[in-house]
């Protein structure tokens, strides 16, 4: 979260704009909380661009919750017809958030894997010359940023330019907001709002409109997109504080410049620590250069066993949260949003420093 | 929220207990946050005095999203055997929230509502030996306050006195901790956090043991008490600061005196009020006492063109948030636990002076 935006919250908290009350003692429905939701939603439509034809729906149950969310949404009656046989849904698997995916899609559909870099220990996004695509699936769905293995999209497929019909669900929770959404080939997408956007609690639907009237009948009303769109997200209490802190995070970022600056400030931040990395000996990330991750970088010090020690001298610069996931070892630098490129300048200069002392 | 919750919230926001970082900046899986989550549980158990044999689980979606979750995680095979027909659960309507848990429940069961006070104008509870039992429902579920109609079950019917063994679900959202819970009648309790305990986005669950393994094919694992509870209600990220926030709550209740004070409090609060009402000839109260609601009184004003002038007036006193639910029209003061007996006898002054001013 960037400071000035925690300091505004710390200032705010007995007292929103002289209404006497602070943002958690509001009633969801009263004018003030409603003008806070008002304006989040304006600012990110704005601050992401996002059409008209687009819903965009405050949630609750973050990107684990939307893997069945989406489905549940998608595998249901088409225009009042009953489902004839299995609903088939399509899955691009580039790392573990995916496979999740796919897995919890099971539970509702034929959820066909149409390609994966599981044999290629996730480190690149299958060409899509190579997807098995077939006609009549529901959706395809992919990670656009894969965090655990640092996978990222750096454009979309575009679908119909490969003949298929199937509208793209993208889940980009890991890298929303940091670098402009390509709608005209998206369907729908979604992301829990704790790496980019705010606080974890609140997860951010765009739907389109096509999309709204499609859901099972088994689908929970409370986390029906139609029912929550046509209640201006509003038809169950919502996270009201993470809507708040979130609308802060659409401001701030607006007053860094918007989508274009944001993915210019990633790129640079990105390719110092790349940079780094692939110019030492010491250090090596294993992902295909052409889809590298620019929020999460998992790395490697091929003497294992210098670890601990390279963990403990970054912490004694301040440097924490760098150990990699449990399931692939290592490192992990995640650069989101509210790091600056100080930041990364700090994490660099740890990397070559412990270098020349392991030397 | 109590003021001095906020004000500590205020001051740790940008460091929290030296740690260089603020809660909303923590990883859920870092010690930091790891340790604020298990003194909210270990906090909670202690305030509620939960048996062991229950499990405390935090979770997302809010009460609408449990009438859906329950019969997800209940209505399915029983030790493993294949369900053979239509299960079937049962529900005691006592006003419009366990109406909709009802409804929601239809998408999976065969949810009987054994007793309604719907024909009653929702204004008093069905004595339970008129309630129209049957063997064999998977759950029977009510909801102990009814937080539009105002009606609040004094305490909670013995159901294996009545000779059935359905386990049953309560639905306590709106006076969760305003008053110890009968934990020897209940299997499972839930509660959006929002009214009593902390900000909007947080759902505890409390389930009892033997009901974690019937969960439906269907339920999404998101939801899944089992799996919530075998990853210590971090099977996907929490709502980090919703928790801390509840963790403070939890903090304020025990200094209060816990659960005996506040029932005292509360009790002392609604008798105040409920008596101002029946004693003035401008404001009525309509729900039988002896299920009238602690929590949430609602009220009417005998001439309802003087409606406009009471709001005015208790506007320009600091009475906020008096205006009834749109569903039941009048007036609605709600009484939670944050609020104090100062603010009851604020609102009791407006009630005799607007009265005297009427007449």
């Amino acid at each position: 979260m960037p400071e000035e935006v925690l300091a505004q919250a710390a200032a705010e908290m007995l007292d929103w704009h002289g209404s006497g009350m602070g943002v958690m003692e509001m009633s969801h429905r009263g004018k003030e909380f409603m003008s806070i939701a008002e304006q989040a939603h304006h600012d990110i439509r704005e601050l992401l661009a996002v059409p008209d034809e687009f819903h965009v729906l405050f949630m609750q149950g973050g990107g684990l919750g939307e893997n069945a969310i989406v489905p549940l949404n998608l595998c249901g009656p088409l225009q009042g017809q009953e489902v004839c046989g299995t609903v088939t849904t399509e899955f691009v698997v580039t790392g573990s958030w995916s496979q999740k995916s796919a897995k919890e899609a099971r539970r509702y559909s034929q959820a066909n894997v149409v390609a994966s870099n599981e044999t290629d220990q996730h480190h690149r996004i299958p060409d899509v010359s190579t997807w098995q695509l077939s006609e009549g699936a529901r959706y395809l769905h992919l990670c656009s940023n894969e965090t655990i293995h640092g996978v990222e999209f750096q454009s979309l497929p575009d679908l119909s330019a490969l003949g298929s019909r199937t509208p793209l669900v993208v889940d980009c929770s890991s890298h929303i907001a940091s670098r402009p959404m390509e709608w005209d080939k998206v369907a729908l997408a979604f992301a829990g709002a704790q790496k980019n956007l705010g606080p974890a609690g609140l997860t951010l639907v765009f739907v389109r409109d096509d999309l709204l009237d499609q859901a099972m009948d088994i689908c929970p009303s409370a986390f029906t997109y139609k029912q929550v769109a046509a209640n201006q997200s509003m038809y169950n209490t919502p996270p009201t504080y993470a809507i708040y802190m979130a609308g802060l995070v659409f401001q701030w970022l607006r007053r860094q410049g918007g989508m274009a600056a944001m993915e210019a400030t990633n790129r640079a931040k990105a390719e110092l620590l790349y940079s780094a990395i692939d110019s030492s000996s010491l250090y090596e990330n294993r992902v295909h250069p052409s889809c590298r991750s620019r929020m999460n970088v998992p790395f490697f010090l091929k003497d294992e066993s210098l670890n601990d020690a390279f963990l403990a001298a970054a912490k004694a610069r301040g440097l924490l949260q760098l150990k990699g996931h449990k399931s692939v070892g290592g490192m992990r630098a995640s650069l989101y949003n509210a790091m600056p490129l100080a930041g990364v300048e700090a994490l660099v200069a740890h990397l070559r420093d412990f270098e020349k002392t392991a030397a």
